[in-house]
């Protein structure tokens, strides 16, 4: 192991531990004023959390639903699992990560004798965990080698160990561009409505002792225009099989505005990510949620009494305007959607 | 009068009231939840309500600045005026609308009599104000003659009645293109930090009965992409000689968007806001205001303790991306800086 692997799989956050009776979920609502658990016990417990947001990022919502359809099938009845696999589906519409996880659950959970259920399906869920810490520091190391020394980044969201297994998608290689000199600053985005960058992401650096500064999302643009910026580096819920990447909103706009500076535009996901099915971004599912959640920030009122207000939770940046994505199993310039279908072939 | 001048003028925000000897000043800060005034009663005091936000935005904060003078003129000492100066034109430095008012208030108190001084400014400062006032009318009605029928508009922070002696720049056209049939739904940016848009341009929007829908800022690029967007409409603090505009910190990035998308991109501001000293925007000075106003929403903390964080107040947006500028004296299409030059040389 080198140094930098290492040093990467230090300090793991335990946000999400499996108690085998059940799934214990670091309440990421409450970040980072407050660590409290919230204990689920059923997948519909897991279901709830999801929807809630309590849990959040679409590695970690696969990792936890796969965790739920374990919790589903530990009284032996393949009935129960078939029962929990679409109130799980139904949790998060746009992280295909969820999808991917039920289907492989399910695979998991009819290829075997009924009483030895349980034992499987809670084994698969570990395994599936394990994978997406693997994908992680492999995504880590490739990503950190397209950027240049001392490079100064822009990040949104919390595409960190926070919304993965571990380790992170978008921060994992920024941490691991931190660890080999390749990355000097990173400015997170605020990330309104739910503050993931200013809460979640600004944290994780933090405890990383990464240099970091946040910015508002308005101000992306004028960083790009008047400092040296050298990358913009984000997750992705869902990548359509033309690489049109789906990630939180206002991601979209970073993209454009990258573009307008010729500044390198990276998404970092794991292949569980690549919806094949999915042949172009428009047909992904945008999520809207509730316009309280944009009238009120931390529960305190911004607008006036009776205030319509749009949350859409999501948007496609078309693959145009993607410099690379960085999965598990390579590098891919999405200019040509071919390109993504290859590197996935051998799934 | 038509009756769209008519209803321009119904209902004027009560924000800035003039008493003779003092200056009464609604805190912008409360709104919409609190109706509260701060008197002034000296020009120290308009110095820091403005550098304080209590009023802001530059064709108001202008206007306060030649109540200030004409409250440091109340003992007919030239001395006064010239002591308070200063202190003004320090308060915001981006806003040219300050310095052309102060320059304005000490050309009148050089100009006549010592012992006519208070007098002659107070009626000059209760001129400027007026003076602002049909500006705005002007530049509403002229600039909802661009608009075609219908139009779904996104503005940016607060160049609404709250923001000028009434009426508005940037909200003023929206509420003449709404009252002549030309505006049917706005977007207001939320327009963090401060949150004029969600505060002060919703709450004027929804008094005007303007069908309004408030968006977080890092939604725009997806509603531009997802639905009809035909304009973009903003204010500004400062327009350079060559038309480069400066306004709230995410202008510049949504008048990139704009372009990507075909969407023409208007700024409403009097001329008072052209700076001819200015050559470009590269020269404007950009306001950097405390971090603290990043890391907390109106006082709760959003952030780790310890967070550094960036707070510009403005940016800048080159000329190249502005569709026209509406000023009192005509509309400047700005790609030819010259151009703005004539519209303003009779002056």
């Amino acid at each position: 192991m080198t140094k930098t692997t290492k040093s990467l799989r230090e300090d793991p956050v335990r946000h999400i531990v499996w108690r085998g009776s059940r799934l214990d979920v670091l309440d990421q609502r409450l970040l980072p004023r407050r660590v409290k658990y919230v204990s689920c016990r059923t997948a519909a417990d897991v279901a709830k959390a999801t929807k809630d947001m309590v849990l959040r990022g679409a590695p970690l919502i696969g990792c936890a639903a796969a965790y739920g359809m374990a919790l589903a099938a530990r009284r032996n009845r393949l009935k129960d699992v078939l029962a929990a696999e679409p109130v799980l589906r139904r949790a998060r519409p746009t992280a295909v990560n969820l999808m991917h996880a039920l289907d492989h659950m399910l695979a998991v959970a009819r290829n075997g004798d009924e009483r030895s259920l349980s034992k499987r399906m809670s084994a698969a869920a570990v395994r599936y965990y394990r994978d997406d810490l693997a994908y992680n520091e492999t995504m880590a190391l490739l990503g950190a080698k397209l950027l240049k020394k001392g490079s100064r980044v822009i990040t949104h969201c919390n595409a960190g160990a926070l919304a993965t297994a571990g380790i992170g998608t978008a921060v994992g290689m920024i941490r691991a561009g931190f660890l080999t000199g390749k990355v000097s600053h990173v400015y997170p985005c605020e990330t309104r409505p739910y503050l993931q960058g200013s809460r979640l992401t600004l944290w994780e650096l933090m405890q990383a002792g990464i240099p970091a500064t946040l910015i508002t999302d308005n101000m992306a643009a004028h960083l790009m225009k008047t400092r040296k910026i050298d990358a913009v580096i984000v997750g992705s819920d869902r990548i359509a099989a033309n690489a049109d990447v789906c990630n939180k909103i206002g991601t979209y706009g970073l993209a454009i505005l990258a573009k307008h500076h010729g500044i390198p535009f990276y998404v970092v996901a794991p292949s569980t990510t690549v919806d094949l099915k999915t042949p172009t971004g428009e047909r992904i599912p945008i999520e809207e949620r509730s316009s309280a959640e944009v009238v009120s920030v931390l529960g305190a009122p911004i607008a006036p009494k009776g205030a319509r207000a749009h949350h859409f939770a999501f948007d496609v940046t078309p693959h145009r305007l993607v410099t690379a994505i960085v999965t598990e199993r390579g590098v891919v310039a999405p200019a040509d959607g071919r390109t993504l279908k290859k590197v996935l072939s051998h799934r």
